[in-house]
């Protein structure tokens, strides 16, 4: 079955990150899923959130938001309206959650990196997006405290990177671009260590409700794109 | 292995629902999965939101909290901090989310159900009691519409509930008191229809990764809670 | 005349005081005036706010809301609006000084006694229930302070409880329902110590403005019904 | 006893109502009690809001605030902290329920007359001074609305007036200004019609519950006071 | 050409600066351009804010605000609105730095004063007035800590007024007044020192853009303008 | 005298103008001046704000906010913030203000055009950069309605371009980087039309006031500097 863009079930958009995009962030990926754009810094802060002072270890956190026109039709600024919407929420704690899954928080030090993940462009997948550019800017500003000597080891247990998958008229596909997003029945992201394990698995029936053997085929073509992204980090930053 | 409260790892803790709990709403539940205590309110009103007047077509939301004392040290009200924190958002949108998954809108009319579930208590699995209580409350309201004529066809198209899974010290168990939930190192939450489909999977690493082997238990052992968590719902309807 | 519900007009409605319904609150007491229910539970924290530091003297706070479907029709949750309504505080600010009448905060030591009186279902009189049942939830985290050694004396120098009154058709009447209360010309709040002194006297004319005569009646009932009120809560305590 | 400022127990501070201090109201007065000093402005509007649209009824509602350095130590603008406190609330609906109490809303017809009440300086007795000025700008603004035609009969069923009163060592005393009022130990406001009847009681044991007779000697003096200002209301209307 | 209220084009409204016009402020003054009516206080305290701690240096800020029947019709409160809006940010930023032009940090020593400028009554140019108003009573300000020997020397290295200009119909005038103000193709607000130098400079082109002819006769008559606001100030604090 | 960059004193950084930068808006450049970095959208709707429906005038505004990394040091965000700060409302308010003042509101017919003015980068100049970007992005947002056949007439009467001059060490300098914006005695913003003429000028003496002489030098840099831009504009559009 041909998808909208020509692309087969289990192929990946054109994936490009490009790294340090910003002249002040201490790391910074401008990471494209085709059309869909992020773009991720990661900001350095010696010490850490009051309630972790004085543990000896380290904190990393995460913000996602979407700028007004990232989208078809333009968003009212969540500054705005003075209150920050429950995706956004939902979204910047995945992200964080995430990342802090390969870290070490000991060997980090009482450092703390944050990333703010800011979609300048939208079609879908801006958080599987902003996870895989976030890893490669918190890969470089982990570089950044390295190379200040201020780490107590190797913080990075793992890479970690992200995709979505979902089933489009009964068919599991990797990837969804907006307009495919709209009309899967079941969606689906995965977040998965370079290695191959799982860190997040969020699959939601949009339409109808799916089997086992829906939910298996997905967790395969997830793994498999996921893979595939690693191998772009990778080379990213070597 | 023994569990905290002496169960086996595939047992449920002790499950009431207390239907009818409050005098004015249409359909209302108590739900308690051991100390876990969620009251469970729906609120039928004639209409639905702006977005969608004139569809023909019905609208099922919820909105999730907890009272500042129903944990064991006491949470500031968000009505106090002015703002909705980032975890409440996102329940109270898996909650409306789980329910609309088995609901016919057309059936429905151009009626709203709102479904309040207030933490009275938590001992862990809040959401998952919400959820299980919720669908019973929800039941009720459509019987209320029912009896008024106020319906279109019949708008649920199965039963929902859910559970919580876990894997500790390696063992995958079912059902997690919070004293488990803190020492999981994978916490995830299953919600499926009374026929034993996915509607949520939302597995989440808190210490270690897991394979696919692990996952493979969780929704195994996940998938049978919420049997027993089904036939509890259609005993107490009817 | 006889009242909706069948009671005389010097008559309270069915009060029941279930205590401990809670599992980690110091004190908790679920309050029944007839259909309005109210759950008090007192937290007990060692200090006091920053502007009392040091001062050797203790505190006592309150905090009042209504669950979104304790009422008749939905009322939009506080926290969701963003902001608590001027009612929500003056409720609150009433029933803190209602306990701190009888606080000696020398005795008390630097410990902090928070009061959360949340309204699971409303049929008129939920502050004065709230006060009344507070009192006794206060009562039990004094005791708990006391088991602890954490006390400099007796911090409780006396009970507290309160009930409204209100002139319907011309005639003084006890302890408003919902229905009772709509109806009222004149609406009053009373509240009182165990020794029958006046802690607060709240009189609003809803309708016509109301002569001396009709006062002193209105504070004569009010203050039998405290003093059967006080009965319970003893009764209750031991 | 000697009052701080050599008034005796039952004197009123001088009062001053000036009225049309403002150039675009339609009623404004500005009211002094001694060095309290309240700008009250009345704002007429044709139509009423949405929940009392075509019922031919008119609303008159308040607004209170103080200026943040109405007081001796500087006070933070609510607008700057982004939430109105409890007591401005409260003091607001108090003046609001008092000058509606003497309104007949149908001679009013649909308009809306609004009464903000600002403190430019506050030495004890805001409120009682804002709802004294506040009742004669409303007189003024209907005056305005009577000119042009605009009522369906005399919306004003009386005068109102409020004074505070209170206990100070052991006496009872009119009027108090701030060092009084800080050091009353119980403290009442009264909100009174022309004609000597009850509005409003407010009492609050501040420091010792107090008891029936301590209560009736209030009454009595408030009840006095509020004669006094009724004149002086009735003087600069004339 | 004969301006609304009969004044030449080169005449400011009738101005008066009524001095200690609060009885707690440290510095008070009213100020009166024409109808325009705003209320200055200096709050003088000890201290800085935090970031400025331990320098040795002192802080002068600002706010302003209109009161809500301030203006023709009137305004919501921005308190109640719960939000400030951009224009009253942007003139209590002008107000602030307008002054702090004129103030030595290091001699006013660690000591803030804060300048509250409430709009009582509106007429066009309300930020003027307020500059013009708020350095007399931050002048008195510093005289109370000179008085207190809390200063390290003389923190006022001049004084400032501020005036508006506009072109009307092509004619260029001093100081508009509401009327004038929504009639001008442009409008500009100068802020100048005792001797005549730029402090502040904002020209807006409301209607069409304006030339550097109009814009040099602009700049002389503000500044003439200026010169007669100075002495004014320098007789009323004499 | 050298420039921190080796620039002239009259000289611009390189500006560069990316149009169609993004995929969805209506209009939108990527602006550069130097390492500053402003992505500007127009969004178009049909329709105008309620204020100006039944007019047949169209409508122009702006947004300016800036990502939590475009600075040296990471901002908060003002969406987690829950306000809109008064620098930022001050200049999304300028950009509107500046825009508005080259169009034909009934040529544009009842549409509205958005600007989004997002700060990717910020090395001083952030709103003149908007401002200029902007202006492009609007004349092609303009040119998508033409092609829709959706405007009365032509709306542009001009073009707007922007610039920042100040003094250091007593010298005027055109376009500061941030470290010399910092640096700046005096400090001033200057929008200009296309033929010159002046929209808005913002001069703010940050250390010492500023004479004539020196305010009439900094009007003459800046004119020059916006005759510039006006070039790279055209040629952008061309």
């Amino acid at each position: 079955m041909a998808r909208i863009d020509g692309r087969t079930a289990d192929q990946l958009r054109p994936v490009t990150l490009t790294r340090k995009w910003l002249d002040h962030a201490e790391g910074s990926v401008l990471v494209e899923f085709g059309k869909t754009r992020v773009l991720c810094a990661a900001s350095v802060t010696e010490g850490v959130p009051r309630w972790r002072k004085g543990s000896g270890l380290g904190w990393v956190s995460a913000e996602y938001a979407m700028l007004p026109r990232s989208t078809n039709t333009r968003s009212d600024r969540e500054s705005v309206k003075g209150r920050i919407g429950g995706r956004t929420h939902e979204i910047s704690r995945l992200i964080g959650r995430s990342l802090r899954a390969v870290i070490d928080y000991k060997a980090l030090g009482e450092n703390t990196i944050l990333l703010d993940c800011d979609v300048l462009q939208a079609d879908g997948g801006t958080r599987t997006a902003a996870i895989t550019g976030a890893y490669v800017a918190l890969a470089d500003a982990v570089s950044f405290l390295r190379d200040r000597k201020a780490l107590k080891g190797e913080p990075l247990t793992g890479s970690v990177s992200a995709v979505s998958v979902g089933i489009i008229d009964g068919a599991p596909m990797l990837d969804l671009c907006y307009e495919e997003d709209v009309r899967a029945e079941t969606d689906m992201n995965l977040v998965l260590t370079g290695d191959g394990k799982f860190i997040e698995v969020q699959g939601t029936a949009e339409g109808a409700p799916f089997d086992r053997d829906e939910l298996d085929a997905l967790l395969e073509l997830g793994s498999a794109g996921c893979a595939d992204l690693t191998k772009l980090q990778l080379e990213s930053l070597s």
